[in-house]
C-alpha cells in the first residue's frame, strides 16, 4: 500500500533526495568510496558544503553580509546557543507555544528575559498582535511555525532590534526577506534534511555582538570562520540537505514552494470546515501554519478519535496523531508532500464523515 | 580499482553497515518509508534507538549503574558540556596532543584546570608518565587515542576522582573495563558510524555532581533521563551505529576487533621499521596507535614526501596524508579496515623502496 507521509519531523523528503542518497552511499561520483566514508576534507566534501551554502543563498536571496553555517544536532541548541553569546541583559520573546518555550526558558539561565505577549491564554491556537517590542533588549526572537500547535508567523517584521526567528518547520516554504532578520535558525529534519543537521544565517555584523566568553563549539564566530569545518560536520545530513535544495530550485525555488504550500493547505482546511465531525484548531486562518494542519474532532464526536486513527492508517496516511503534549490530529504537509496525499487525506476525511 | 580507506574520520565502515543502511533508505522494515523520513517517536525508530544502547552494553560489557546515550553533533561539544556540568573548582587533564588540548581550552572557561603532564616537549610522541593525578579535583580527563599524533593509551587505569575517557577513535577496537570510568564519549565518525552523533557512556551516581545549572541540551542528567530522545536525535547515525555493532557481534565482538587491530598494526610498524626509507614518529612500541599509524620519511629522503603520496594514490590507498598540522603520513586502521588494506599499504611502502 502506497504510504502518504504526514509525519511532524523527521518529515517527508523528496524521492529525488533519497535517491540522490542511495548513489552517493553506494558511490560517491565514481570515487570508490561511500559518501559515508569520505573524509569531510576532501574536494568532494567541499564541493557538498560549498553547495549547500550557496544553494542557500540562491534560494532565500540572502544578500551580501550574511554568512550561512551547518552545524551538527538539533535546534534545540540553538535554544542557549543564542543566549549565551547575545543575552547581556535582556531579550524579548513572544510566546507562540511549546518551542518558543523551549528558547524561553533557556534564555532565562543568561539573562533577563520578556515576553512580549503569550497566546497561552487559548491553547497557544492564535498568534498575539498588538504588543510593543522594548528598544532596550539585546535581542527580539520568535518561532515563526508552531509545529504542535498549528500556527504560523509569515510575515517579515521591521523589527528596532536584532531580530532572531526559529524557522525550523517553515524554512523554503515562502520567499523570507532575510535582511529583517539577524539570525535565522533552521533544524533541517522537517523541509529539507534528514535529523541530524541545523542551519544558521546570520548576520556578520551581528557576531560583533557577542557579549561573553563562549566555548569554541557555542561561538558562531568561529564556525563562520571556519565554514562551518571546524569540527567533522554531519556530512550525510549536509548532502541530504543539499539535494533537497536542488530539487527546490529544479523545481521551480521557495516561490513554488509556497504556492504549493498555499493549494495544500487550502484544500486541508476547506474540507475541514465543510466537514460536520472535524474542525480547524486554529481559527483565524491568517494565523493558521501552511505546514502543520493541526485539527480535532467536534465535542460531539469526541469518542471516535481512534477510530478516525485507525481508517486514517487503513488509508495509509501516516502521522496523523496530533502531537501528545496537546492530542488531536495534525497533518504536516512540508515542501516535499505530494497533492496525491492531500487528496488521500480529503478523501479519508470525507469517507469517515459518510460512514459515521 | 579498488580503493583502500586510511582516512582518519570520517572513515571507513563495513560493507554491512553501508548495505544495511541503503535496504533502510530505500525501505525501512518494509514499512513503505525511507529511514530517513520516519518519525523518531515511531516504533521502527524505538527498536533502533533501544538496540543501539543494549548493543554497546553487551559489546563493552558495561555493568549496572551507567546509562548510554546518542547525542547529535559531535564529541567536540562534549569537550565544553564536561566542565560545564562536572567542573566546579578544578579539573585535572593528561596533555597528549590536539585533541586533549581541545578539552584543556574549554575547561578553562570553567574552573582552575591542572595539567598534570605534558608531551608537548616531543611533539606529542609519546605517552607522559609518572605523575601524580591531585586528588582535590572534580575529575581527571584523558584522550586514549590520539588520531594525529598516532599514541594510545590501552590501559584502564585506577583513579582515585572521577575518571574521563576521550574514546572517539579506538571505541570497540578492543575490550574496556568501564568500571574505572564515571565517563566515557566517543564521536561515531571513527569506529563505528558516519559523523553526526557522539556515544556517551555515564556512570549514573555522576549524574548527581552537576555543578551547575546547565541548559537543557547541554544537561547530561536531561537526555539519560529521556532515554537520548529529549529532542529529536540524529536518526541516521544512529542506525548506522547500529549496524556497525551488529557486525562486530557477529565478527566475534571487541576481543575479536582487539586481535586484528593488534595484527594490522603489528604488521605495518614492522614494515616502517624495516624499510629504509621510512619511520613511525612514535618511538616506543607500547605508546604507537593500533589506530592511526604515523609515519615520516627519513630526513635524508623528506624531499622524497610528494612522491610517495602519488605511488600512494596510484595504488588506491586514500587518506594517507599526515594530520595538515603535523604533516608525514598517516595510516588510520580502524575496526572495518580489512587486511587486504593493509598489505597494499605494506607493498607500496616496498615498492616504494625498491624503486627510489
Amino acid at each position: 500500500m502506497k504510504k502518504h507521509n504526514f509525519n511532524a519531523g523527521p518529515a517527508i523528503l523528496p524521492d529525488y533526495t533519497i535517491e540522490k542518497s542511495i548513489e552517493a552511499i553506494k558511490d560517491l561520483n565514481g570515487s570508490g568510496l561511500s559518501l559515508l566514508t569520505i573524509s569531510h576534507r576532501s574536494k568532494d566534501f567541499d564541493a557538498i558544503m560549498d553547495g549547500a551554502v550557496a544553494a542557500t543563498k540562491r534560494l532565500l536571496d540572502i544578500p551580501e553580509g550574511y554568512s550561512v553555517i551547518f552545524l551538527g544536532g538539533g535546534a534545540s541548541t540553538q535554544f542557549y546557543t543564542i543566549p549565551y553569546n547575545f543575552l547581556g541583559t535582556k531579550a524579548a520573546y513572544l510566546d507562540t507555544g511549546t518551542w518558543a518555550l523551549g528558547g524561553i526558558k533557556e534564555a532565562k539561565l543568561y539573562g533577563e528575559v520578556e515576553v512580549v505577549a503569550s497566546s497561552k491564554d487559548k491553547n497557544y491556537s492564535y498568534i498575539p498582535k498588538g504588543y510593543k517590542i522594548p528598544t532596550d533588549v539585546d535581542y527580539f526572537e520568535i518561532c515563526c511555525n508552531n509545529t504542535i500547535e498549528g500556527t504560523e508567523i509569515r510575515e517579515d517584521w521591521d523589527v528596532s532590534v536584532p531580530f532572531i526567528a526559529d524557522m525550523s518547520s517553515d524554512i523554503f516554504s515562502r520567499p523570507v526577506d532575510v535582511s529583517k532578520y539577524s539570525l535565522i535558525f533552521a533544524g533541517a529534519q522537517k523541509n529539507f534534511a534528514p535529523a541530524g543537521v541545523t542551519m544558521v544565517i546570520i548576520k556578520d555584523a551581528f557576531l560583533e555582538k557577542v557579549v561573553r566568553p563562549v566555548p569554541t563549539m557555542a561561538d558562531y564566530r568561529v564556525h563562520v570562520s571556519k565554514n562551518s569545518m571546524f569540527n567533522t560536520p554531519p556530512v550525510f545530513p549536509i548532502f541530504a540537505a543539499l539535494k533537497t535544495m536542488e530539487w527546490i530550485e529544479m523545481s521551480g525555488g521557495v516561490k513554488e514552494m509556497e504556492k504549493r504550500a498555499i493549494d495544500r493547505s487550502e484544500k486541508v482546511y476547506a474540507e475541514l470546515e465543510r466537514n460536520k465531525f472535524f474542525v480547524p484548531t486554529v481559527e483565524d486562518p491568517a494565523d493558521r501554519s501552511r505546514m502543520n494542519i493541526t485539527f480535532l474532532l467536534k465535542p460531539e464526536y469526541a469518542e471516535l478519535e481512534t477510530a478516525f486513527l485507525d481508517l486514517a492508517k487503513a488509508r495509509g496516511l501516516v502521522g496523523i496523531k496530533g502531537h501528545r503534549s496537546v492530542g488531536g490530529f495534525r497533518a504536516s504537509c512540508y515542501n516535499a508532500l505530494p497533492m496525491e496525499s492531500v487528496d488521500a487525506l480529503v478523501a479519508t476525511l470525507q469517507e469517515f464523515e459518510k460512514s459515521n
